[in-house]
């Protein structure tokens, strides 16, 4: 009877290890291409189809490198590519214009894995601001690049370059315009239209986080920032720890909205902080965070997954751009405020 | 008997409450001049002596404050002043320079009771970069302001502003030359060079955090960066969460160090976190955060306080210029790496 049991407890032993070796590996993907206020209302059928389309098309083809064993790193690059190239989003071609009527793109990619990242703030002529960012990382000994110096920065590593029109839209240059009007006709002093200037502009930076069969987590964020923005403003998607997180010991965060609360509240490390520190999970540390912007005043939301692949695409605006495909490739693309 | 044990019970209480409600209300100062390769063999008794005083007016400028009801963001502006003002430190007067011979000054300020922050980054005309932080706080909708927009924003604001020139030393000078050489003789590749970048330049941004007699927390950050930066380059110093945090229900926290490994690490937040979240104490925070940074291959230091008014003063470099006052005057001065 001993020597029975004895054998019944070895296989069930061995039966549990080859089940965990033979487990397979998880990977999956999950987007954001803003928050703010969509309202099914205020969207024309043919605009819902288009960031339907444009979302499914950016996912897909980051799912399609993580699944060929791609690194974490190519899947947010070449799917924020994606949006950064498709004037509906506030990154990259057609981003929201300065006071100036200029551009100013911030971006932002950090990796899991080493904490290696890399990060460019007010740059006015590259194509693809989140390849600027991960150059950072790879060849320079810096972190976060702005201005003309970043710009410069891109020429060296021979990354495409455009003339400042190529990211300017008519669409961008009405909001540009409804903003101005708007501050001169209510004779705003500057504290008080902080909510003038969110809720009257349009949304739409852009973030991936991404986990590939290695296990490591990589995450990027890209934007024009905010319409009308003054002074060489910046805001939280260059800055790690409040737009972009990513550490393998948490999880990778990407986040948007009102940048200004989102530094405030070190948005994405906070998220990494609990998930590490308390063991909450992506949504409870999502949840938790975005309540204590609202407090502030702020809003807006993230995209968070950790290295099980569980996923949080939360936010507090009517509704926000996102699409998540896991490693079975199941897709779930959604704008407003169902889940 | 038992009347007699309710009236002791009762006593106890009454002595215990009111022993909590005569308790004074605690304050305290503590400020860093950056933190590098300080060695007591590589320091003439006049410099030290330079240091030490320059420290203590410092401190004692920023406790006379608190002292008489000011409030926290007051001492750490004031006495972050005084540092700007002296050559001594990479801050203000006497900041490294750029690649171009150029000046770049970072800065950020945070309040502990409101989370509200402000900063800019890469100003070359503004006298005290401190008080451009506090300026962006409460007159602008915006948390970070970089180059020349932030430089008008400052003129707009009635700041002092100075030429370009106030700003640069001899000593500064020497040091650009010495590591531009040492990158020309060793042909070093940007890559590898990271290490001696660091190694070869002055330290010394300096940053303050004080709690005041109302509970408050603040906390401040100054610097020129490091020598020979280029593209633009932004350190941890104006980003909230990495060099500069504060927040009455952790700690305030101003950072000194290698800024790239500051921002991945993104300390100031780390460190809040962790007291925070796991309710370790200031110095243990510091330290295990301090050890992440090392990890990666960086080093730096932080002064950090409590809403007790505990305080850390920890670095992982051979010194750091830094100094601490509590609520009883008691200064604690110190340059090197005792305790």
């Amino acid at each position: 009877m001993k020597h029975i049991l004895t054998l019944v407890v070895m296989l069930l032993f061995f039966s549990c290890s080859s089940e965990k070796e033979k487990k397979q590996p998880t990977f999956g993907i999950v987007i954001h291409g803003g928050a703010g206020t969509i309202l099914k209302e205020n969207m024309s059928d043919e605009m819902e189809k288009a960031y339907i389309e444009k979302l499914t098309e950016a996912i897909t083809l980051g799912h399609a490198i993580l699944k060929s064993g791609g690194t974490s790193q190519d899947a947010v690059e070449k799917t924020i590519h994606v949006m950064e190239n498709s004037p509906l989003f506030n990154s990259g071609k057609g981003a929201v214009l300065t006071e100036n009527e200029s551009i100013a793109l911030d971006a932002s990619f950090m990796d899991g894995k080493t904490l290696n990242s890399g990060a460019i703030a007010g740059v006015k002529h590259i194509k693809n601001p989140i390849s600027a960012a991960i150059k950072v990382m790879h060849n320079s000994p810096h972190v976060l690049l702005s201005g003309a110096g970043a710009d410069r920065f891109a020429v060296e590593q021979n990354l495409d370059t455009v003339p400042e029109s190529y990211f300017i839209t008519a669409r961008r240059l009405r909001d540009l315009k409804s903003v101005q009007q708007l501050e001169t006709d209510k004779k705003l002093i500057l504290n008080s239209s902080e909510h003038l200037y969110f809720k009257n502009q349009r949304y739409g930076t852009v973030g991936c986080v991404a986990l590939d069969l290695n296990g490591n987590l990589a995450a990027g964020t890209s934007t024009g920032g905010m319409t009308n923005k003054k002074w060489g403003r910046i805001g939280d998607a260059p800055i790690i720890g409040a737009g972009t997180y990513a550490n393998n010991l948490s999880c990778g965060v990407s986040a948007t909205g009102w940048g200004e609360f989102f530094i405030r509240s070190v948005v994405a490390h906070d998220i990494a902080a609990l998930v590490e520190y308390k063991k909450l999970s992506v949504k409870e540390a999502s949840k938790q965070v975005l309540q204590k912007v609202e407090d502030l005043g702020g809003d807006g939301g993230v995209v968070v997954m950790d290295t099980h692949g569980n996923v949080a695409m939360e936010f507090n605006t009517p509704g926000m751009y996102r699409a998540h495909m896991n490693s079975e490739g199941k897709l779930n693309v959604r704008i407003y405020g169902d889940n």
